[in-house]
């Protein structure tokens, strides 16, 4: 196993958590930016390229965990936290699809961002290809959003 | 930051690195499963109900990392570590959208593994949305796919 490090951080319009959108219907189009540590600019060569990522990052002020969590998307009822995108997870790992919206040097611009001001990353990943709506079944959530629209 | 730990293991049948399908074309539809350690068994309450889920997991058999990687779906061309899905990264952490094919308690069985039997699971988290085909763009992949093509 490893010890996670930091190639990077966020910056985000969000210094708390309660300002993030959450919940049905949330719509993620803020935007931030991704600077990596100098170190690794040499890893984003070609990046350009991709419009959407996968950014990986740390829940680094989430305090232990839970195995149920109570998502607000859900109307806090109960789901096991694999289920969930819950920040109180075993390994306190975020991950994020964000849409790229220019580079200069180590820093990358993206809109999508949910995560707080001075998320530290871990990893960021080509978004190469998506499953098709047909194919999709969203459990607990298609039931809450049903739910929710009958209100 | 912290330190990863195994929330469970993957069984598949690929036993070597030269076995998993890469490059252009690649398919990944091997079945397989997540074992989840009975510790954490409770966390996958009401997973069942999502057709695919994202599998955050362990590179444990990559050594030391390159910024610039040579992916095979490129003949070996340069690019960003981070504009491709190469093993060695600064964090060792792999990404795979799987299938869920049915559960019996702590073990969930999928379609999709390209990782290595024995990969430890550092988290499970449900697939939710994916981005239009028409609004992806997947960069040197794309280009090298039709390069591939006119072959």
């Amino acid at each position: 196993m490893f010890t996670a490090q930091p190639i990077g951080f966020i910056h985000s319009p969000f210094h708390e958590t309660s300002a993030i959108p959450k919940g049905l219907g949330a719509k993620h189009d803020a935007e931030g930016a991704i600077e990596l540590l100098r170190d690794y600019e040499l890893g984003l060569a070609d990046i350009e390229g991709f419009s959407h990522l996968f950014v990986i990052w740390v829940f680094d002020r989430a305090d232990g965990f839970y195995l149920i969590a109570h998502p607000p998307a859900d109307q806090g009822l109960p789901h096991g936290v694999f289920a969930t995108r819950s920040p109180r997870r075993p390994n306190p790992i975020g991950l994020t699809v964000v849409e790229l919206l220019g580079r200069e040097g180590s820093t990358l611009r993206v809109r999508g961002v949910d995560m707080l001001d001075g998320t530290p990353v871990l990893d960021i990943k080509p978004y190469l290809s998506s499953v098709p709506a047909e194919k999709l079944r969203r459990g607990w959530l298609a039931e809450a959003e049903k739910r929710g629209s009958s209100q």
